[in-house]
C-alpha cells in the first residue's frame, strides 16, 4: 500500500504515472477483498469496476463534475478514492462507512442510493439542472446490466434519447445479459466511429451507401435475416441508436487506457452517449500475488467463496443474524435465466453455506450451496450451528405445497437466492418465474397468472417492494386477486443500511382494501401461514424478516384461520401485543418485567389485517397499558391499527380509556442506517431490553405503581383462542 | 339501431354480413357519442378502437379467449358488443356501468384496469397460467402507443420476448409516438410476411443476402447511415424484432376486414406477436349523417368540442363538480411534444371550456382553451360561472413564483393539461418536461433536477402518484431533496370511479421521512401553500383535489409556515380537525350541529405531517370529541396522526382520556366505485349532512349530552395561532 494511504482527493490521480496507477488498481482491490473478508459487503461488483472507476475519476473533475452510481453497491472504489481509505475498515459498521454513496460522507457521493435502475433519472436530472444554469460540469452515470432493464431506466432511456440530455452512460455489462459478444470487431468499430479519418470520410460513404443494391431490391431487403445480419455486423448497440443515444462498444472494461479514451471521446460527443462497458464480476478477486495458479482471466463467475484463512470473527459477537442471509454471491445463477439482480445480495464474511437443500423438516440442512464454491470448513461449521432462515423454511414449505397444489407458481425480480426460491426451482424447474429486477412487473404478472386460475407467489424484499406499490392496489387488490406476496427481509436487514431497511411495506399496505397481512412469530408458524395463504382467496401479504430462525422444534405446519392471534401469557397489568418475530422480543420483555414484579400478558397477533379484534379487547380491558409491536415505522403500521381498535371501543366502553396503547417500533421520522441488525436493534431498543426499557418509561410516565404482590408473576402460556370466525372486511 | 340492440353475445358477431357489421360499427359510434354526450367520459379512445373491437371479438372467442384492454378507457365498443347496450346510458353513473373494464360487470371484462401499463403483465399472466395447465385459450391485449413507454410496459416486453410467451399483442397508435408512418410500404411487408408465398422463398432468399456485397465491405457496413437505411426500409419495428417479438405493422386500424385477416393470421405465429396498428383517435366523432361536410378522413387532432346541440344537462344537479376537471381531450397536445398520457381526462359533458389562461388573480378567467376547439356558447356561459379549480389556481401560483425563481421547473407525466402545466408551460415553455407515462421517472428526474440546484414540482395525480411510491421513498426522501409533490385529484375523483379515487397516497406518504404533507382548506390557501413549499428546503407533497374552489375573495398568498395550522371557530364540547378543503364540510357540519345546541369548534390542520401539535392539543382540551376529517382512507392517514398525538397526551395528561378521537374519511377495506363527486361524498357521508350525522352518531355513542345553553353558539372565527416554530421533525 504506498500509494492509496496517501491519495487525499481524486484530482491526483492525473499526477499517477501508468506504473502508478496500475499498481494502486492492484491496492484498491487488496483493501478491499481484506475489508469485505472482514465487514462483508458487495465485492464482485466493485472489483469489476476499479479500472473504470479510476479511468473515470481521471478524465472527470469531481465533484464540479457528476458521477452517479446506478444502485451503488459497485462504489467501494469510488469510496477508496475519495478520501476514504482511512476509515474504510467500518465498512458497514454501524457509524461506518456505508455500503452505498452517501452525501454525508463526501462531496463526491452525489445521492443516495441502494435500489437498482434510478441512477439515470438522477443522472438526467442533474444534466436539466445544469442546462437550465447554462453551466458546464460533466454528468456520468454509470449502470449495471441488470440494472438497465428496470422499468425506470427504460423510461429515463426513452426520456434521454427524445430529450437529447447531453450525458455519459456508462453501461457496466458483467453478465452479457445485453447482447452476446462481438468482441474485437465491436472495439474496432467504436475506435473507427471516433477516429477523424472515419468522420471525414462519412459524406463518402453515404454516397456509396445510396448506390447499394438494397433501393433496388425490396423484396430482397425485406428478409428478416437482412436484416438482422447487417443489424449485428454493424453494432450490438441498435437498440440505444433507435432511441436517439449514441451507442459505443463494447469496451474492454478492465484497460484503464483504452477506457479513458473512450470516455474523453465520449464526452465530446453530442447528446446522450452509451459507453458499454464489459467487466469481469469480482476481476482480481483472488490477487495473482496470494494465489500462485494465477488469477487473471480466469473464469469467474460461479465464484468460489472467500479463502479459508480470510474470514475473520465478526465485530461484537452478533454474527448469529448473518444466518439469515443467503449468500447470493452468484445470483445471476437461476434456475430460469434471466437477466439478474444487480442489487445482489452481499457477501457476508463468516457464512459461506447457505441453509439451503430439501432437507424439508429439520432446517438444518447445508445443501443447496452448489454455486457457493468451496467455503472453509470453518465458515461450513459456523453456517450449519445456525438454525436455518425464515427464506428457508418460506422455501420449504412453498415446494412441500407446491408438491400437492400444481397451481404454485413462484416469481421473483432478479433474487431467486435472495428468496430462497432457487430450492423451489430445483423441484419445479417450470414453475419459477425470474423477470429480473422488474418488481412492477413480477406483481402485475403474478395478478395476471392469479387471474389464469393459478395460485402465484411473488417473493420480493420488503424494500424492492416498494417499487410495486401501484401493482399491489391497483392489479392484485382491486382485483382482490389470491397472490401470495412473500415479503422477505421485512424489518431491518442491517449493514445495506438505509435504502434497504424493509420499513414502509407494512404500513403503505394496511390501508389497501382486501389484502389480509400476517407475519409469524418464529420460523414454524411461518410454515403456517404459507399454508394459510393459500388456504384462503384473497391477496396475501406475508412479511417475515432477514433473521436465522430460532431453532424452535419442528411442528407440524397447520392452516391458522385469517384473523386469529394468539394468547402466549396472561397478565394482569400490561398487554404486550407483537406482530411477528418480534414477538419473542417482546417475551424476553415480558421475562425481565416480572422479575421486577410487573404482570405482564403477551400476545401474538400474526396479522396486521385483520386484526383479531375480540382477541385483543378482550385481553386489553382491565390492562392498564398495551405496547405494541412491530418492525417496522411506527406511523400508521400495526400499533395503529391497535390503537384505532381501541378508541372505538373507549367509544361504548369507558373501560378502555384506562387502558394506554403505547406503541413501539422504528420511530418516525428518521431512515435507519447501517450497522448490524443487532445492533441497530439495540440502538433503536427494539431488542428485548430496549423494549422493557421503553415499556419501563411508559409505565412511570403513566404513574402506575408496580403492584405489591409480585408473586403472581411466572409464564402461564394460554391455549390459542377457538374464536375463528373470518373477520377480513372488518376496519382494522 | 337495428342491430346493437339486439346483439346478446358478441358470437353473434360471426354470424352478421360485412354490411351488418359496417352498420352495426355506425351505431356503436353513435351510441357511444350519445351516450358520453351526457355522462361524459372517453370519447375520442373508444371510437378509435370500434373496428379493432369488432375484428377481434369475431376472431376471438370471449370468454374463454381472453381480451384484455390496457388501462380500460378503451373499452365502450367492447362494453356495447357484451351485453350492456341497454344500461350504457349509465355510464360513469352511481350503480351504472363503469368506465373501465369491470368484472363485476361480465365475464367478457378480464380485469378491473384503469391504470396505464398493467396490461401486457396480466397478459402475460394470463398465458403463463393458460401455458401451466396446457390449455388453449388465446390471450390478447390491446395496449395504446403512449402506454407502451411505461416503464411497467417495458418490463412485460423484456420478460415476454425472453419467455417467448404466446400472446397477441396489439399496439393502439393513435399518435404517431412511436414511429413515422410507411404506410402502404409497411402493410405490403406485413402482407409478405403472412404470405406462403414468402415463407417458401424465405431459404432462397438467404441464399441472395448472404452473397451481398455487405459483407465484403466492412467498412462500408459500418456506417449508421446504412444501417438506419436498412432498419427503415425493411420496417418500424426492428426495437420488437430486437426483443424477440414478432413485429407486424403498421396495419390501417378502421379496415375491420384487414385486421381480422391480420389478427387471424398473427395468432398461428408461434411465440410473441405484436401488431401496430394505427387508428384515428375519435374516429367518427362527428357521423356522417350528421354532419354534412363528411367527417372521415378529416384530421382529428386537436379535436374540436362537442357540438353546442349535444350536450344535456348532467343529471342530479351536480354538475359543479365538473369544473374541477381540466378537459384534457387533446392531451397529447403539450408544451413540449412527448408521448401523451393514453389515460387522458375523460371529457366532461357540461364542460367545454377550462378556466384557464394567465388571468393571475380573478380566478375566473376562460382562455386557454386554444386546443379545445369551439364550445358552445352555452358549455362557455356554464363554465364561466363557475370558480377556478385548485388545479388552476395551482398553476396561476406557480407561474407567478416561476417569474421571479428561476430555479422552478415543472415535471409532469403526460398530464400537462390535466394537472394545469400547459399553462406554466404558456409562460415557460423551456421549464416544463413532461415524460409521457413514466410516473417513476417524473419524482425520480425531479428528485436529480433538485439535486442539481434546481426547485422542480413534479404534478401528478395521487392515483398515479401510487406508481413513484419508491421514487418518493428512495430518492426524494432519501435524499431530503426539495421537490414539490403536487398531488392534483387527492381524495374522490368520481365518475372515473375505482381506480383513480385518489385515496391511498396520504397514508403511504405519511410514514416517510423528510417528507411535508399540506392540503389547503380553499383555492386561495393553495396559493399560499404553493409559496411555503418553495420558502422551505424539504420534500413538500401538496394535496388538492379535482374539485372547483369556493369562489371564495381573492387573497394575497403568504408563506405560511410549516406546522402551523390555524383555529376557524372556538367551541366547548367538540372539535372538527380538517385536512384539505373538506374543512368547509365540516364548517357546514358545525353549522348543523351548533343549530341543534352544540358548541363546535374547527381546526384548519393544513398540515398532516408535521401536526401542529399544540394547536392541536390546545384546542382538544376539554372537549369530549375530536372529529377529524380527510378524505383518503381513514386507515393510516391524517386522523391516525392525530390519534397518536392524543394517546401521547393520555399518557402525561389524563383530562385527555375525556377526549374521543373519531377518525372520519373514506371507509377502510373498500374501494370506491364510479359517480359523481358529490353523490359518492353523499353515499360515504362525507358531505356536510354525513359528517354531521356521523358526529351525531359518536355523540350519541358517547352519550355526550347536549348542553342546555344553546346559546353559545354561532360561529366565532378566531385568528391564526402564530406560534410559528418549526416542527418537522417530530412524531406526527
Amino acid at each position: 500500500m504506498a500509494i492509496l494511504p496517501k491519495l487525499q482527493d481524486p484530482c491526483e490521480l492525473r499526477g499517477l504515472s501508468d506504473q502508478q496507477l496500475d499498481d494502486l488498481a492492484a491496492e484498491i482491490r487488496e483493501c478491499i477483498i481484506s475489508t469485505v473478508a472482514r465487514t462483508g459487503g458487495h465485492l464482485g461488483s466493485s472489483l469489476g469496476v476499479v479500472e473504470l472507476t479510476i479511468a473515470l475519476h481521471r478524465v472527470l473533475e469531481s465533484p464540479r463534475d457528476k458521477i452517479v452510481w446506478d444502485t451503488g453497491h459497485q462504489a467501494y472504489a469510488h469510496k477508496l478514492l475519495t478520501g476514504r481509505y482511512a476509515r474504510f475498515g467500518t465498512l458497514r459498521q454501524l457509524g461506518g462507512i456505508g455500503g452505498f454513496p452517501r452525501r454525508s460522507e463526501s462531496e463526491h457521493d452525489v445521492f443516495d442510493g441502494g435500489h437498482a435502475g434510478t441512477g439515470l433519472s438522477m443522472a438526467q436530472g442533474l444534466a436539466t439542472a445544469r442546462d437550465l444554469r447554462h453551466s458546464m460540469e460533466r454528468i456520468a452515470v454509470v449502470v449495471g446490466d441488470a440494472a438497465l432493464i428496470t422499468g425506470l431506466s427504460l423510461e429515463a432511456l426513452n426520456d434521454i434519447g427524445h430529450r437529447q440530455t447531453q450525458m455519459l452512460i456508462i453501461l457496466n455489462d458483467n453478465a452479457m445479459s445485453i447482447s452476446p459478444t462481438v468482441g474485437a470487431f465491436s472495439q474496432y468499430f467504436s475506435t473507427l466511429k471516433l477516429s477523424t479519418a472515419w468522420k471525414q470520410s462519412k459524406t463518402a460513404y453515404d454516397k456509396v451507401v445510396e448506390a447499394l443494391p438494397i433501393v433496388g431490391h425490396p423484396a430482397l431487403s425485406l428478409s428478416r435475416r437482412i436484416r438482422r445480419m447487417v443489424v449485428n455486423f454493424a453494432q450490438p448497440g441498435q437498440l440505444f441508436e433507435d432511441l436517439g443515444i449514441t451507442y459505443l462498444g463494447v469496451i474492454p472494461g478492465h484497460n484503464r487506457r483504452g477506457l479513458e479514451h473512450i470516455f474523453r471521446a465520449a464526452l465530446d460527443i453530442p447528446g446522450p452517449v452509451i459507453v458499454h462497458v464489459r467487466t469481469r464480476k469480482g476481476r482480481g478477486y483472488r490477487p495473482a500475488e496470494r494465489d500462485q495458479i494465477g488469477f487473471h482471466g480466469a473464469a469467474l463467475p460461479p465464484m468460489p467463496g472467500l479463502p479459508g484463512a480470510m474470514p475473520l470473527p465478526e465485530p461484537r459477537g452478533t454474527a448469529s443474524h448473518s444466518a439469515g442471509r443467503s449468500t447470493a454471491f452468484v445470483r445471476k445463477e437461476s434456475a430460469i435465466p434471466a437477466p439478474g439482480h444487480q442489487d445482489e445480495a452481499p457477501l457476508e464474511p463468516a457464512l459461506l453455506v447457505e441453509p439451503a437443500g430439501p432437507d424439508n423438516g429439520t432446517g438444518n440442512g447445508a445443501g443447496g450451496s452448489a454455486d457457493m464454491g468451496t467455503p472453509s470448513d470453518a465458515a461450513r461449521a459456523a453456517a450449519s450451528s445456525k438454525p436455518a432462515n425464515y427464506t428457508h423454511h418460506f422455501a420449504m414449505e412453498l415446494i412441500e405445497l407446491a408438491r400437492h397444489d400444481r397451481r404454485i407458481v413462484a416469481v421473483t425480480a432478479g433474487m431467486p437466492t435472495g428468496t430462497g426460491l432457487h430450492l423451489f426451482a430445483e423441484q419445479f424447474p417450470d414453475r419459477l418465474i425470474d423477470v429480473g429486477i422488474a418488481e412492477q412487473h413480477a406483481v402485475a404478472l403474478s395478478a395476471g397468472m392469479a387471474l389464469g386460475g393459478e395460485r402465484p407467489v411473488v417473493a420480493l424484499y420488503s424494500t424492492f417492494l416498494q417499487r410495486a406499490f401501484d401493482q399491489e392496489v391497483h392489479d392484485v387488490c382491486q382485483n382482490d386477486l389470491p397472490v401470495l406476496i412473500a415479503v422477505d427481509r421485512a424489518g431491518l436487514v442491517g449493514e445495506d443500511g438505509t435504502s434497504h431497511q424493509g420499513m414502509f411495506t407494512l404500513s403503505s399496505q394496511r390501508q389497501l382494501p382486501n389484502m389480509v397481512i400476517a407475519s409469524p412469530k418464529d420460523e414454524q408458524e411461518l410454515r403456517s401461514l404459507v399454508r394459510t395463504a393459500f388456504a384462503q382467496e384473497h391477496p396475501f401479504a406475508l412479511h417475515y424478516p432477514r433473521d436465522p430462525g430460532f431453532g424452535v422444534p419442528v411442528r407440524e405446519p397447520v392452516e391458522i384461520p385469517v384473523g386469529v392471534g394468539e394468547v402466549l401469557r396472561e397478565g394482569r397489568q400490561v398487554l404486550i401485543v407483537g406482530f411477528g418475530p418480534i414477538v419473542d422480543r417482546g417475551r424476553q420483555a415480558a421475562d425481565a418485567l416480572e422479575a421486577e414484579g410487573w404482570s405482564v400478558g403477551l400476545l401474538n397477533a400474526r396479522f396486521a389485517k385483520p386484526l383479531d379484534r375480540q382477541l385483543i379487547l378482550d385481553q386489553a380491558r382491565g390492562k392498564r397499558l398495551v405496547v405494541t409491536l412491530e418492525e417496522s415505522v411506527v406511523t400508521g403500521g400495526f400499533g395503529s391499527g391497535v390503537l384505532d381498535l381501541l378508541e372505538e371501543a373507549r367509544m361504548v366502553d369507558p373501560a378502555y380509556r384506562e387502558v394506554t396503547v403505547k406503541i413501539v417500533g422504528i420511530p418516525a421520522d428518521h431512515f435507519v442506517d447501517h450497522g448490524s441488525v443487532d445492533g441497530l436493534r439495540r440502538q433503536l431498543r427494539l431488542d428485548g431490553p430496549g423494549i422493557a426499557e421503553q415499556i419501563r418509561e411508559t409505565l412511570a410516565k403513566l404513574r402506575i405503581e408496580r403492584p405489591s404482590d409480585a408473586a403472581t408473576s411466572g409464564p402461564a402460556v394460554a391455549s390459542a383462542v377457538s374464536a375463528a370466525l373470518p373477520r377480513r372486511k372488518s376496519v382494522s
